[in-house]
């Protein structure tokens, strides 16, 4: 590891979150299924957005907000992405600049604008995400600085991904320079539905070229099609040398080969807005295991930073996790 | 009044804010004057917001506010201003008509990009603001629509627009239709420095065209260059029919030729962000006067919809105050 290389990068859809308040019947309204990711087109996101009431304007995107936490926690982290240049990539590029993420990326002169996602929460606290695209599509193998992922221990990579054959094509890339560089790579599952979308190429994916995988509770039963979660946490301990699996309130269990570690949630006063808490619980994982962690200290930074973003709206931590994780004496 | 009329129409600069956290480290190293709106160039908005950390962008525009305020409180409300058809002026537009605000001034298609106010917010829950005017130096007399003015009960317009001639002049055209058609007319002085710059012209039109004039100490204080707020209130007596005068968490003094009344502030657990809080104290004002409540009732609800603002980041309100107003009995 070199002076001018990375703990973690980052590799996902680049978008900007417009998150509203909304009542339970507008989900209903609208035909949305509760908490999950759904994938919209410009006309769609026409017709949401006009319905939709005030919004805020925030940077989001599933390994953008990763990349942002393990910079928050003190890390170096790198990020591949795909704006537009237009004002909202312009938006994005300085809020990961401002958090330390290096992003050099090139915004996209042509083609569609720059993603967004509404993001609705109810008053439960859930959040329903419908995402537009946009210029995410023109994210290809070009995107794929070589000497980045090189450089970088763990090459961090969303499902998400998988929805666009160039952006599949360009994670297989970096997947490959990464694991011929003697580097880690990782995935997230992202949301059950995608891994419905993706389920083979997942599993084909976590057999031979992944070395730690993010899921949440109904992602890796949905991967397994079991709903018995021991079974599924048995299966993956099959399949990949280490994953980390989150159960909401319930904490998280990581997986080595055949053993199983439960870590308790970190309490969390109220929760406004659950958008983030896996991406952000990814991220001290991931700074935890980079920086000379074990996996059960990096699962409580894991913790200690989803809490944080749940406990307000957005998707990216409001303080400097690294002196909110010194103060608890967990760095 | 009919009913297609408009219980207030606002008028002001159309700005998307941009808010971030700073240190007061950030605020000496620029040299700017904590509580102040300053007004930047391009070239040091781009200084700025380099150096600023991860934002979230929210519409604002003092006046854009109040309209805001007014429309959650259930009154019929209109605004002008002038953003450019862009993302954030379609970001600005969308939230105004999704709080029922009727606002159709049509956008800028060449010229500057839509207003941004780089809002810093200190650990003491005080903020400075940095406006990049942009597309807001196209509102000229051209964007006054008469039948709007003519059709609301006030026409309520910032301080700020002094800030540009062609601003200026649509100020006074909005004022002498408003008259002429028998309505009243408002006007917030904004802040202190905006005083400063445009007292005579402020004093001149206070005593022949405003029928209620907003303040906040500080800026009453500047008009008449008085240390002493009560020669500043018996001043404001003579020069206008109706003042309302802000003095932050000591409540308001609302001033009738020689009678004054003071009105206590509405608590709040705590503070998070002042930025809005004047604005949306017009707004509880405005509503209520138009609304068939007297003074004391008006200032009631100006002060609730003033702690609801400065309770979170934004300046616009969260909930929707009329509920609120409601659940408190004092709607």
């Amino acid at each position: 590891m070199t002076a001018s290389g990375f703990d973690v990068l980052c590799i996902g859809n680049a978008i900007v979150d417009v998150i509203a308040r909304v009542g339970e019947d507008f989900v209903s309204r609208h035909g949305l299924v509760k908490g999950s990711m759904n994938l919209i087109d410009e006309a769609r996101a026409e017709q949401l957005y006009g319905d939709m009431g005030q919004a805020i304007e925030v940077s989001g995107g599933s390994a953008g907000n990763t990349a942002a936490g393990v910079a928050s926690l003190g890390g170096r982290a790198a990020y591949f992405g795909k704006v537009k240049a237009d004002q909202l990539g312009a938006i994005f590029r300085h809020d990961m600049r401002a958090q330390g993420v290096v992003f050099d990326t090139p915004a996209a002169t042509e083609g569609p604008a720059t993603a967004r996602s509404f993001i609705l929460v109810t008053p439960d606290s859930e959040r329903t995400m419908n995402t537009y695209l946009g210029a995410c599509v023109n994210f290809t193998t070009a995107d794929v600085d070589r000497k980045v992922v090189e450089a970088a221990q763990v090459t961090y990579m969303e499902g998400y991904l998988w929805d666009r054959p160039e952006a599949k094509d360009a994670f297989k890339l970096a997947a490959r320079i990464a694991r011929a560089a003697g580097r880690k790579t990782s995935i997230t599952l992202s949301d059950s539905f995608c891994v419905e979308r993706h389920r083979d190429s997942f599993l084909e994916l976590i057999r031979n070229d992944i070395d730690i995988v993010f899921a949440n509770e109904a992602e890796i039963n949905s991967l397994y099609q079991t709903r018995n979660f021991d079974d599924a946490v048995k299966a993956i301990g099959i399949d990949c040398p280490v994953a980390v699996v989150t159960r909401s309130e319930k904490g998280c269990v990581v997986v080595k080969g055949d053993e199983v570690h439960a870590s308790p949630a970190h309490p969390v006063a109220r929760v406004v807005d659950v958008t983030g808490a896996g991406d952000l619980f990814a991220s001290g994982v991931l700074y935890g295991l980079t920086n000379g962690r074990s996996l059960s200290e990096a699962a409580r930074l894991g913790s200690l930073a989803a809490a944080e973003v749940i406990s307000h709206i957005g998707a990216r931590p409001e303080v400097k996790l690294r002196a909110h994780a010194e103060m608890l004496g967990l760095l």
